[in-house]
């Protein structure tokens, strides 16, 4: 076989998303009410969410059909290329086959739309006009403008003002796809207002977006909340991506030995590793899988698994997961995808039960290797991506030491084209590695301690 | 027959280009020595270009094998998706099939490293350590960095100061490919010197570069000159993206109706045009063949069609074709690729002689066209493209008029990602429209008085 590119026909687009709830060891912890301590129920969520998208959040069933008119604007970029690639192993002269499955082929350029597109469509189904939602660097943001046209919905996207102001093209993207984006706080929320009184000259953060999100769907009949990581069904509508690369290795006849993604919220990972993890749960597989955070964001490295909340402000449901503490300030490094305090509730569970090695780089190393992919495959990957390729980089140097010919396959997330100011810093040694201080840590947790404690016991 | 990619297994990547030189109904005129009027002989031509390349140049053979080595570059994203725009033709309402061949999958975002890699092998082979060149706003220059990259040679960009200044992004793609890039003029030449010794500020132009980067060229042993399109070979490494179009098309058993692309110097236009224009000739197809241009640098709908110099500063061998006059100084509009003073001859020669149906638009109808495309089938077409894309809208809103199920298949030359700001200026009704007027043509052709007149006699 010696193709650069393993394609799948459009026939070949998987026809269900797989859901790893009910083949996991054991059932994955409810989110729970910050007041009552008690599971979140359904109704709870139908404010902000429509009722198809609440089912898919605790569905026991392990595949999920995929919408035809979802599958319709898959194809205008799906199923996407695995590629073999050659010129990273020449360079590094490995006997190891290393892989990526390319997401960036997405009209928004990353993995994103996958869900964004699903979400748009329930929300559409459910006879919702506008879908509200925040962003940080503006991936997020922009892949839901993009669904949001796509199924005629209206588009307003809270973007956190430092980002708005300093990364100026995402926002463009979103105007060209027909979304309202305003540099959040805003006065258009109580939450922004209440931000702006206290400090007008508030640069803003995801935590706040997120809450002005969030009250603006609650409060508008005709509008719903869309999240771009972190929930179960969010996950779960990434899968195609991990289910084509199934069908794709089997079309060669490889077997991966080592599976590799990047984990900000944990979406794009879950959806590139779960159809896998599903496989060696049932004992179908054997494989190393490697989850890549950066050192300045060591959630599920250094972070403790516990209830926390999902946003910095406490407003959302309490979630059982690997934290830094929901007061956690990341530093700002460029990869603003990987940059999350915490991660989502079903890989943190696979990382406790031993099925996800967690891993953590710093960024330099990072760009090293994403500048030796771009020089040798071609493509400049985004900077959250640059991180499964450190890793992919490090096994395959492994196996040119041990002369193993391992196969190793890794999620490429997005690409970089709107992320070049943190190459040229890059090139120009701008850069600062940052490593996250164990102290900080424990005065995160601080806040924690009211909350339940995992029976696990932390 | 209803997918909307119609994907190309690799092994189905053309072995051959397609030279239309033997196929046309007379010979092409050669180029002339600006100081003898006598045609230009190979040897003229050494110092700065490959014996492999100059070959081609004139070639009477009907295929010219593509070496191994170039085809193995051509599949880290080679053969390029034929779409059909579905949502696009909903959105029209129009009976006629759309489809584009997507050539912004590759990974500097367009068709230009179908020659650029095959420049950087000829030239590799020929014992060249480094490759000169001037680009623009910068996608051939960054083309050309990466098939640089990838074969292992050294690339100097001489980029036209203005977007230095003002498209940094183009230039981080340079640098990520590791070309060493000067704004133009520089101190590093004679030309360059010269110009800033008169003028100190001067902002550089594209003739500048051209013959900055000739001289580079000329003056170094090791070093040779690379251009991304007018000449004859680099028409013919595009041939790709038609030859792929036509298996893929021959895939779905459809036949064109229309075939549209956008025209600056000539090399999208005439890779994606030539197979078809060939079997026009042949008369094994009819078809209409429509070539884009905009309105404010009307080369084939205005200009004269008569020998002149290929660049401003009067230094290549002249050229005959369609001209502005090589005085031309197109006004600042987006569409950076399509601001030439002329045409590579091939094109011209063929719409001289009725096989190409030439067109203009102002920027603002080309926006407006691009826009819808972006919202209903996600990819964000760059500034060039959308020339492209108005001329297909146009055309499916005539069949909607007429009932007529035309089948319309467009070039889609390359991605807007990094021409977002002109996005923003039309979002924001900023940019303006221009007819170039007639006095100003007919001011610059005096500059051609002197020149030898073509026998239809103009």
């Amino acid at each position: 076989m010696d193709e650069t590119k393993i394609l799948l026909p459009e026939k070949e687009l998987p026809e269900a998303w797989y859901n790893i709830i009910p083949r996991l060891p054991s059932p994955p912890a409810p989110p729970l009410n910050p007041q009552t301590k008690e599971p979140v129920k359904p109704e709870d969520l139908e404010p902000i969410f429509p009722k198809a998208l609440i089912e898919q959040e605790m569905s026991p069933e392990p595949w999920i059909e995929i919408p035809s008119e979802v599958r319709d604007i898959y194809k205008l970029w799906r199923p996407t290329p695995l590629h073999r690639a050659r010129n990273l192993e020449k360079a590094l002269g490995t006997p190891a086959r290393i892989y990526f499955k390319n997401e960036s082929v997405s009209p928004p350029g990353s993995h994103k739309p996958n869900t964004a597109v699903a979400q748009a469509y329930y929300n559409k189904k459910a006879g919702i006009k506008r879908l509200a939602t925040e962003t940080g660097a503006g991936q997020w943001g922009s892949a839901l403008s993009f669904a949001c046209k796509l199924f005629g919905l209206e588009c307003t996207v809270y973007m956190v003002k430092v980002s708005f102001e300093q990364k100026p093209f995402r926002k463009s993207l979103m105007h060209i796809w027909g979304a309202e984006v305003f540099p959040s706080p805003t006065n258009r929320t109580q939450a922004g207002r209440k931000i702006l009184e206290e400090n007008p000259d508030s640069t803003g953060s995801l935590g706040i977006a997120i809450s002005e999100a969030v009250e603006d769907a609650a409060t508008h009949e005709d509008t719903n909340y869309a999240l771009g990581s972190v929930l179960n069904h969010v996950l779960l509508h990434q899968t195609v991506i991990g289910l084509e690369t199934q069908k794709q290795l089997a079309l060669i006849g490889e077997k991966p030995d080592i599976l590799i993604g990047c984990v900000g919220g944990g979406s794009n990972f879950a959806g590139f590793a779960f159809p896998f993890i599903g496989d060696i749960i049932e004992g179908k597989l054997e494989a190393e899988v490697i989850a890549v955070e950066p050192t300045s964001c060591p959630t599920l490295t250094k972070g403790i698994y516990t209830y926390d909340f999902g946003d910095t402000a406490g407003l959302t449901p309490l979630l059982l997961m690997h934290t830094l503490g929901h007061s956690f300030e990341p530093p700002a490094i460029h990869a603003g995808g990987l940059r999350y305090h915490g991660d989502a509730p079903l890989v943190c569970q696979l990382v406790k039960d031993g099925f996800i090695k967690p891993r953590a780089y710093p960024q330099n190393p990072c760009f090293e290797a994403a500048l030796l992919f771009a020089q040798t495959e071609g493509i400049i990957p985004a900077p959250e991506t640059s991180h499964a390729i450190k890793a992919a980089v490090d096994e395959a140097l492994k196996c040119k030491e041990t002369g193993e010919e391992k196969v190793i396959v890794f999620g490429f997330s997005g690409h970089g084209h709107f992320d070049l100011a943190a190459y040229d810093a890059y090139l120009e040694g701008k850069l600062q590695d940052y490593e996250y201080p164990e102290e900080k840590i424990k005065e995160a947790l601080k806040s924690l301690a009211h909350f339940p404690k995992f029976p696990t016991g932390i």
